[in-house]
């Protein structure tokens, strides 16, 4: 079975079939992970450029893991190397790589709407591995996954998504993804992290987050990224962390058996108290485990057969 | 059949035989990288390191590429993450690598004639990606195979290259390369873009773009190299582009078939038109393409064999 | 046979026959490297992260070469690329990698005790590839190796070993070892670089240099480490090598078969005379070329088996 599609640009573009789909061939591609020989030949003679114009551990190693967990030849490109400190353009760039016949390229860019764009200069596939505040596909996937791996469903659960949704990619595909699946969502953050007419999207906003973690079947931490805050958005991270920040006392009024995720890297003690990271009801590192999956599914889903 | 070299230093070392062995052999590899599996087993259990010392995408990349698609093992050390940090000469750092015996070191160097001096140290088969503004033999080789494929031929055709010729390793290799090959050169810059007693090499030089271009079957425009001068050779790029950027109006008097060429990565509105790029002279791309091939072709050349 | 751990930490937690174990292991992988195809099939689909938060070409390169040759697959992550400079711990780094799989995890930091605390995080095995003034085990079994390979023993010689004793985690594992083996140690070096209470490890100390190198059958130079001395600890290059370096002069001391070696990256002129280390009794590039055997047999050691 394969996906009728060329590129995974954003939740938004696949359909719930097509959502199913992906975590489905995740899951039965995990167990891979956990052999002694954790390989495939699936995509031998596959090359499958990683092109990551902001830093990352995580989503990085994630794609490259579940790339070679396949067989595929892998490159990897960050800006720094590249010859964007040239001035050549992005499309440029990218027309480069195409030249070289690779059959995927996975891209992360500071610019919102950069893999859009690339996807429809070139033959290959392109994979969003998150483009400014826009799109995270892999991440929502991956979360999706993970809830269903726990719950056994994602229709009709309860999903708080807690922090700095203006800034968040992960916020967005993530809310379009769970809405598109049939769980509620709900927004909490400061006013001053809360994007103007969010709602449309489909999910009720609140500035408390008491009323978000209420009844939570799930519950997703989003990462204070310092690094995008200028100047910063609330007056410390102190401050943050007492009226946003989850705690073993406010995650009290979650259901008893709510999932805490986060799709790191944490801010231990600002977004997220530490024994909650670490405590009972956490499945973050599950989500680690999972988006090699997801990854892997992804390859597989797009480049697996005949094209 | 194979090249009775160890190394690729320069084109003026090989024999017009060789640069034919090598464009052959490289139209017969191009395919490769058009199949679903681009990839064939003859270079498994090589180990080829590449050695960057300056930035690139394009050539460590394709480099890159070409390697894995004949299943050598690749290993990537740039000048930032190297023991030159550390204030180890460069012999010593190549000797270092030697000594845990590569088949072939690929080396891109600021130093002109630093691969020169690092073939003589070492078992390993050297091939130079780029020294200073000395030679950039793998450029020169894929520029002669796109302008065979398309043309048939070398001999006799008229190749202009322009622009700033005192900078470019690429004009040098290339001046060469098609003379060798019988081809007709010549080479139109600014005066203060063009290095005395260039014409030894045996092409002649012009400060009027158009007569470089006049009749031309092949336009080889370079990069305005910003980060290699200063101060800067021109007064402004707007003036460069007027008086030697290649546009729609001053690309008439070409020949009707005539082939844009350029080494990458392009300044759109320098040097070249962004329509003129774009449009359908030029095999800017098909280059990029070639030089897969040509590296591979190079590879096995080299190592295919038994040694 | 197997080594009954799950990582390689320091020598210290080694026991002589696991040491034994291990230059006998890489004894017989030594060989692959020299074969026209170097590489066994033994690892294959096991993932190996390097993670390496110090600037390093020839550990990180003999590593990922030994990966290869054994046919894992491999996953780098450099300090500059990662998620630290987002702020995340370095044990949240490290559980987010242990969450894909990996078999091994190979760890540069420059932090004393990172990666032992690592180890007892992960289900991996970890192996120190250098931690801060602490430890470089790896380092030591190469330098044993290529000893023994040598001598035909490594008990009862006479090892000097000399330099800036204080800030090497070479010397201290080169010391821990080799007396482990029954090898005598003197260490030496100027008394700014001598740390309180170093005879503890069982070594004697000199402040000069002609009673270490006086009867040594083996002399291990280190590197001047300007990167890790500040303010300086003596008072220039030219005096260090003029009172601690090893020239022609001060070796004729040494006994006539005495091997010298050196970690790299050498200061030529500083703390050894370039006719030294070039000359007829040094070793240090077949250090080097041991260094891949020794991480050969390191990573088959402890994952070659089923777990």
């Amino acid at each position: 079975m394969k996906i009728e599609k060329k590129d995974i640009l954003d939740i938004e573009s696949l359909s719930t079939e097509e959502i199913e789909l992906i975590l489905d061939t995740a899951d039965s591609l995990k167990e891979i992970s956990t052999r002694p020989i954790k390989k495939v030949p699936t995509l031998r003679g596959k090359t499958i450029v990683h092109f990551f114009h902001e830093s990352s551990t995580r989503t990085r190693t994630s794609f490259e893991i579940a790339a070679k967990r396949l067989s595929a030849d892998t490159v990897s490109i960050s800006a720094s190397t590249s010859s964007i400190v040239k001035g050549e353009t992005l499309a440029d760039t990218v027309r480069n790589l195409e030249a070289m016949n690779p059959d995927a390229i996975i891209i992360r860019h500071s610019a919102a709407g950069a893999p859009h764009m690339l996807a429809r200069l070139v033959r290959s596939s392109v994979i969003n591995a998150g483009d400014g505040m826009h799109a995270h596909p892999t991440q929502a996937l991956l979360d999706m996954m993970t809830v269903r791996e726990k719950k056994g469903r994602l229709h009709g659960l309860r999903v708080a998504i807690i922090g700095d949704i203006a800034h968040s990619r992960v916020a967005r595909s993530n809310t379009v993804g769970f809405l598109k699946m049939g769980a509620h969502v709900i927004l909490a953050g400061p006013p001053t992290m809360i994007p103007q007419r969010i709602e449309v999207l489909g999910a009720p906003v609140t500035y408390y987050v008491e009323e978000a973690i209420k009844n939570a079947d799930v519950i997703i931490m989003l990462r204070i990224q310092k690094e995008r805050q200028q100047p910063f958005l609330f007056p410390s991270e102190r401050e943050y962390a007492s009226y946003y920040g989850l705690t073993t006392e406010n995650l009290a009024a979650a259901r008893d058996d709510v999932l805490i995720m986060h799709p790191g890297p944490i801010n231990r003690g600002v977004e997220i108290a530490p024994e909650v990271a670490d405590g009972p009801y956490s499945v973050i590192l599950d989500q680690v485990a999972n988006g090699v999956a997801i990854r892997m599914a992804l390859l597989y889903l797009l480049l697996g057969g005949p094209r």
